[in-house]
This record gives structure tokens, C-alpha cells and sequence, in this order.
């Protein structure tokens, strides 16, 4: 019996042409966040005190679309339809969204640096499990859009222009993370594929405490940049 | 004194480096319309009733970003700030959203459909009057993205879904275009060097009546695809 389970992990549950159900899952969470992240900063767009900052949100929220098209496509070729994949994602990352709805231009601004940047270390974790073809693919939809130096700018900006907003911020950087990882431990709790994936990528229990470490790291650096550590 | 005023409408002010005021107005126009329209579209594209129409409308959204930023690497080569370019149209062009706002998702789509189709119609008359290479940057921009066939699909299975909807949305269709034509006369009032660069390209009067019709007639065609004409 632990056999098994040793070789479902390992191979995991094909469910469509050459692509298990892990990787649906991965991609599919992947791809919602891209769409939840687009609505969210260009709500925010309206809210930047200056037209271009207003335009750089605008292109860090049509960014996300970009990968969003580059996910949908694989999913497709892969005879998924991108829709199906994200459903199981939707509610716990609007309650993500919902839970950490940004009361001004810089928190949404830490928002959008903090969110990719956590998601992008995950990602990037992930994307060494995979075939190459989907590991090819998850880097791509990762990398940096050279939206990061503009936030970096305009945070350290308004801290400069009142130092007393760079408490209430650090604390706001602390939420976004603590609420990130409860959805997480949720969607991981609830899909058994994705679960899988972790736990045979990762090695064992004490793989994903170390994984999970190195998400608190990069966070805690992030913050640090923003002048917020 | 009518050769100098000939001269000027010919020759245009110059404003900055090899670019002259009514080109700055008109690519400073184009761009606002693509924040503005990626603006109102991201936020309809959250009233859409599926996932996938959520996403096909955030597409739609993030295009207007990727012709935005064209503008704005063109605009700079240029010495000239996309925000000073855009800023004497934001008032009417916000006017025209705020007076256009959507009440359904239908009304949603038609709208992104005979906005971008009118946009383009007066763009792309106006870029035969331009140096070739902005004429070229303003045809890239203008460029079919391939998400009309959306919108055409998702009307039509709308209009079939509840034929009553489609007396209402002619209606809207009309108001579209006379609420565009009504914001344009005040843009091109108020713009000195917009009014030169359309009076010499046109001809003259007759060659502006004539434009008008055009797009009028433009609009007219892409109601009747839209099975609302």
C-alpha cells in the first residue's frame, strides 16, 4: 500500500494528454492569480495620485495578461480549458484579494511587489519539478516585466515625504504575507494533485517547512528593499 | 496674412524635435483614449458572466496597454512626455466614459467594440496625413487585436438569448457615437494644433464633412454586424 502511494506521487493522476493533475492544478492557480492580480491593480490604477503612475499599474496589470495568454494556450494544447483549471482557485484567491484590499496608492503599490514577488519565489520553486517544456513555460509567465523598480521608487518616495507611513506599511507588508500563506495552506489542503506535486518536488514534510522558509526569506528581503524591513 | 495662416496650417507649429503640435495632440489624444478605454474595460471585465469573458475583455484591456506604451517610447524619443501629450484630453475623454457607462455586460461589449471601431476609423484617416513613420506607429497601434470576433459572438448569442435586448442595444449604439461626436467637436474647439492637422490633411470644410460621414458610416456597418443595425 505505501508502494502505491509512493508511485502516485511520483507519477501523479493523468488526467488529460500527457499532463498530470498536479501540473493542471499548478497551472490553473497560476493563471487565476495572473487574472485576480490584472483586476486588482488596474482598480487600483485609478487610484495613483499621478497619470503615469496611473499607466505604470495599468502595465503591470496587462503584464499579467500577457502570462495569462501564454497559460491558457499550453492548457489548451494540452486539451485543458483554462477556465476549468482556475475554478478550484477562485474562491480562496479572491479571499485573498478580499481580505487585503489596499487602502491607498502605496498599499496597493507594496501590494502588487510583495504578491508577484512571493508568487514568482513560489513559481520558481515549483517550475524545478517539472518537464522542461512546463518548466520553460512557468519561467517565462515569472520573469521580471521591469515594473519592480518603479514601486521601489515611488514607495521610497512616499516614505520620504511622511516617515510616519513606513510602520503603518511594514505592518501592511506583514498581513499580505500572513493572509498569502493561509490561503495557500487552504488550496493545498483541498487538492490532493497539487499537494502531490508538493510533497514529491520538495522531497518530504520537512521539505516543505524548508520551502516555506525560503518564501518567508524572500519576503523579509523584499520588505527590506522597500525600505520597509 | 491668409499666406501665413496657410503656411502654419501646412507646416504646423513646431513643438519639439522634428514633431509638431498637432501630431503631439493627436498621439497625446490616442493615448489617453488607451488608458481611459483600458480603464473602463478591466472594470467591465469584472461584470462579465464567465470566466472566459472575463478574461477575453482583461485581454482586450491589456492590448490598449501594449499600444499605450508604443506611444509613449515614441513621444519620449521625441522629448515629449506622454502625460503633458495627454493631459488636454483627459477632461473629455473621462466625460465620454462617465456619460457612456455601462449598465450590462452587453452594453459592456458593444461599447469596447464601437469605441475601438470609431477610434480606429478616425485614426487610421488621420494617419495618411502623417510622416510615414508616425504614420506606421499609428497603424500598429490601431491594429485588429482579433478580439472583435468576440464581441460579435457573444452579442449575437445574447441578442438570441433574449431578443428584447436588441431594440435597446441600437439604441445604446447610437449613443455611443453621438457622445463621441459631441466630446470630439469640443477636443478639436479647443486644440489649435488638432483643428490645423484636420483642416490641412481634409482639404477643407467639405473634406471635414466628408470625414464625418466616413465614420458615421463606419459605425452604421459595424452596428449591422453586430446584428443591431
Amino acid at each position: 500500500m505505501f508502494g502505491d502511494t509512493l508511485l502516485a506521487v511520483t507519477e501523479g493522476k493523468q488526467i488529460s494528454e500527457g499532463i498530470v493533475e498536479g501540473v493542471v492544478d499548478l497551472l490553473g492557480v497560476l493563471a487565476y492569480g495572473e487574472l485576480s492580480a490584472f483586476d486588482r491593480m488596474a482598480e487600483d490604477a485609478r487610484t495613483a495620485p499621478t497619470l503615469s503612475g496611473r499607466a505604470a499599474l495599468a502595465s503591470m496589470a496587462a503584464a499579467e495578461i500577457g502570462h495569462y495568454d501564454l497559460l491558457s494556450k499550453h492548457l489548451a494544447g494540452h486539451g485543458v480549458a483554462i477556465e476549468d483549471a482556475m475554478t478550484p482557485f477562485r474562491h480562496h484567491l479572491d479571499a485573498w484579494h478580499s481580505k487585503t484590499a489596499p487602502k491607498s496608492w502605496l498599499e496597493s503599490l507594496v501590494k502588487a511587489y510583495v504578491g508577484d514577488g512571493l508568487a514568482a519565489d513560489l513559481y520558481r520553486e515549483m517550475a524545478s519539478w517539472l518537464d522542461p517544456e512546463t518548466k520553460d513555460l512557468v519561467l517565462t509567465v515569472l520573469a521580471d516585466t521591469g515594473h519592480s523598480a518603479f514601486a521601489e521608487r515611488e514607495v521610497a518616495a512616499g516614505i520620504a515625504a511622511d516617515p510616519k507611513t513606513k510602520d503603518k506599511l511594514a505592518l501592511w507588508g506583514r498581513r499580505l504575507l500572513g493572509e498569502a500563506l493561509t490561503q495557500a495552506q487552504y488550496v493545498v489542503a483541498e487538492r490532493d494533485g497539487l499537494a502531490e506535486l508538493i510533497i514529491s518536488g520538495s522531497g518530504d514534510l520537512s521539505g516543505i517547512a524548508a520551502l516555506f522558509r525560503r518564501l518567508q526569506q524572500g519576503h523579509t528581503k523584499r520588505m527590506q528593499v522597500l525600505g520597509l524591513g
